[in-house]
């Protein structure tokens, strides 16, 4: 820290600089359809620090209940380095960090498939994200087409912490000005994308004895059997807070906090500005988390998520979890913990005993399948995915 | 940090596990009346761990005005280890860390009583929570009991940190289905609890020239005198921030951020979600602070706390102070500091000025007094309590 | 930490205590127009510690883009100690320690004057506030007078952060009672005040080679040319959240968060409460920061300054960015940055780009130049600045 440099005193310029109205640029960022290209890698600007206070943040605005993201000191007597980020945090990170590339133009987001956690985010940690084109499905003129897209959460070790792919719904360019520039191929190289096929998870060398008395007495691996319906007790209502929270996590797609730009768009989407979805998610799995979650050690992914309606602030959500699967760990963790597989599914202003009584199994069945099936949509249903959880067995 | 493992990649299972509505579960928390028995020690669930972004943030929202909470400078040159927890902030966080299993039933908290705080939290710590049953009262078939509990909050190194009792009106249980599992008794034995009968208050050594110029000029010792009311000038509107703050501090009761809940009740409470009552506590302890408390160098406690009004969103809330006693602190500590005792009253939607102007003496009436005395509540006033500061003298 | 103290336990005081209407006080910050005179320096309350959580906090939430304030590895990369507190923020913070004292009886903040940033504020650093008054207007018996002020930011190594002058309308006291007690002139010397005259501002050594990949493409120093008018595309729409978010930076005038106050008032300040300028000037900063601002490594200033309309919850406000010049950085720096002076203009509840349309070169006019001009002023327009940055060349 080391230079001391004098610079002119600054003087008022504006009206000795006349306006001219002929040099205005109207930078744009988000991409249309036109703009992706299988094979392209996109670099997505400035990061995200993890600070142990954002981390605890997160996990309280969202409700979640594993003490690994609210209590330091459980966390290092469950093996881990310290406090944990919470996975939903680095979901809802990663994806934001590319929203300025990637969606920002983007219609909808259809669907998230795949999603892999491959290691703990820490305190101090700098998560940087990179994306690359999967797929571009045209569908005729004057249609948006589907993009398909892997994005990647890489630490400051180099370490991919995160991995899944999602799809969006992508407007055609027509007669707009470009956005974002392509990026520049180094030696007509585009960045390495390092997604990792049949990936391994690292995990720390948990201890025998995991702490007692900190999590929820009833949802261990013994506590939970196939095909069940656990129906979660409370709401959230969704306030203005939204609007803020969407910027919090990096996401900039001015449907989430502009109200001049979401009262502007014509057809559903049209009014005040939509909560992003990721906090959705969130907010979602956190109402669930003391009922299925806060025994878990290791979110391992999730895959099929879909949001079916928007949220908009004034919104009550509520949630529901069914078992899908569960088995013992393989090898040594098997001791210690089993792998469970869960739906969860979201709606809004209702409670989940009344949504579930309304709706019955149909609630179960994903939206996009209602067609086929002969089945009308439920309104009330905003969120579908399965999750898959590493879970302690009872000590 | 050392195994890596491979799981079995996540495929889609929800289509392929039938559902079945006969295997349904409704996980619920806090407890009935039945569901308490005197001699019950309940061990709450995550704890929490107090990062200085969070106590920083906690003062700051509650518009806190004494420099130990916002100034690490100041703290450590005041003789603390650094930037010191709010109590207030403490308070909030052990209470709410007790609400899923003690109160998340309730119909209403009743009173806080004998809150004694014993020694400085500083950033890193993590507290968690004890709740003993004292007391249950029946009031006859189908009318609500009251439950007397007192709960400690323990750092890290096993030592009580605050101490307090508290009333609750907890409904009976009916032909609902139980609620928390009753604890365990290990060798049938309940876990100990170590409140601290007659206990001693661990404060640092002070250092003889205590830092001036941050704290303010008319609040220390000697300017205050017994019987003197004060009327605090500003007030502040409570948003829809109430939701999220009172999961901040780890509340879990529906009534403060689920408005299908809050909406569906019947009754005085029916309608927006209530704001938690130890927000509004925190807030007229803030509008106080600057003209009461920001030369205090502890915070020794408070008794006789009543909510005697709900708030909701929107409200502005105002707060008066009432000098109630004065006297050197007693040995050594006397010729540097005093003890005060003051009574806070907190109004809503009126000034503070304005609300003494038009009750007067009344105000300061505990509310449960005034059937006997023959006089009206207040509809105004929201909040009673005495607490008690050491505070500094002029140096 | 070592003294245990046994207090007496703490009874019910209140009923013994007779209420004596006779002994009321209402301590009032701020002050009248007769309670400033020239020369008068005064030392702020309670400073301000800079937490990282609080740092990143902050530029999320006005929507800053620079990967400085944002992300720990580019901070150091770059050549900073560590994460880089936003200019923005410590303006903020500043202007707020100073409010209790100078402004929070003041009925406008009339202008920012000859900013400057004088030396990075990092994690943990602790910030205190001196205010020196430098002018008293006087404009007739029963008008508001104004005065200028200057206010220094200084840290916990005495060391001057930032500097800036501004100007506020103040109301005569009448016969109201005084408020803030005058500072009190040891042996008759005001506490001193170092303003620093053709200051000097230190800065880190620059690596050669800046990171890269991180910041946005289109916003390096020969992405600018003298003259052209830059259309921010996304607005952020202002919700309630800006009442906690005044006290968040320490500001306590209550016409920001006091509704009863704030509707009490007459006039066109009069209903909800208003934003405090700070952070609107805040939000268009961000607004502005992709286009910019992020391939900035130092922002060394800002001068005329107006809010020319206020804002309340429920805005949406939207900035455009005007060259109004450039030139390379002299000396050394000169090969690796150039500096370039914008001026930055805020709308409300209108597109910068319809703002444009709509008003065209008026909307780079003074405000208060335009009654001289013959021309009307522009209700949409609520803020115009012009300021300097230092900005990296293309590496």
């Amino acid at each position: 820290m080391a230079q001391a440099v004098r610079f002119q005193p600054q003087g008022e310029l504006a009206h000795s600089v006349p306006v001219d109205l002929g040099k205005v640029r109207q930078p744009h960022y988000g991409r249309y359809l036109e703009e992706f290209a299988p094979g392209q890698v996109f670099v997505h600007p400035r990061g995200f620090t993890f600070f142990p206070a954002q981390m605890e943040g997160f996990a309280r605005t969202y409700m979640q209940c594993n003490p690994l993201y609210l209590n330091e000191e459980y966390a290092r007597a469950s093996g881990f380095a310290g406090l944990v980020a919470s996975p939903q945090m680095v979901f809802n990170v990663v994806l934001s960090l590319g929203v300025q590339n990637d969606s920002e133009k983007a219609m909808a987001n259809l669907g998230y498939y795949d999603a892999q956690y491959l290691r703990p985010v820490h305190a101090h940690d700098t998560i940087r994200a990179l994306t690359k084109v999967v797929d571009r499905k045209e569908r005729g003129a004057g249609k948006p087409g589907i993009v398909t897209i892997r994005t990647l959460g890489i630490n400051q070790r180099d370490e991919v912490v995160l991995q899944y792919q999602r799809k969006i719904m992508v407007a055609g360019q027509g007669d707009r000005p470009p956005t974002t520039p392509l990026p520049r191929a180094e030696g007509g190289q585009m960045p390495s994308f390092p997604w990792v096929e049949d990936a391994q998870v690292f995990l720390p060398d948990f201890p025998a004895r995991l702490p007692v008395g900190l999590s929820g007495p009833a949802s261990c691996f013994e506590d939970f059997s196939v095909g069940e319906i656990i129906v979660h007790a409370n709401g959230r209502t969704i306030t203005d807070e939204h609007l803020a929270l969407t910027y919090a996590v990096g996401n900039t797609h001015p449907l989430h906090f502009d109200r001049v730009f979401s009262s502007g768009l014509s057809g559903k989407m049209s009014g005040d500005p939509i909560v992003y979805g990721g906090l959705v998610f969130a907010w979602l799995e956190g109402l669930a988390s003391r009922d299925v979650s806060d025994n878990s050690v290791w979110e391992l992914g999730f895959t099929e998520g879909y949001h079916t309606q928007p949220s908009i602030g004034g919104d009550t959500v509520a949630a529901l979890s069914r078992v899908l699967a569960k088995e013992d760990a393989s090898g040594p963790l098997g001791a210690q913990f089993g792998v469970v597989t869960f739906q969860l599914v979201g709606v809004k202003n209702i409670t989940a005993a009344s949504a579930l009584a309304r709706h019955g199994a149909d609630l179960f069945i994903k939206e996009n399948d209602k067609k086929d099936l002969g089945k009308e949509k439920i309104d009330e249903k905003i969120f579908e995915i399965e999750r898959r959880l590493l879970i302690r067995k009872r000590s």
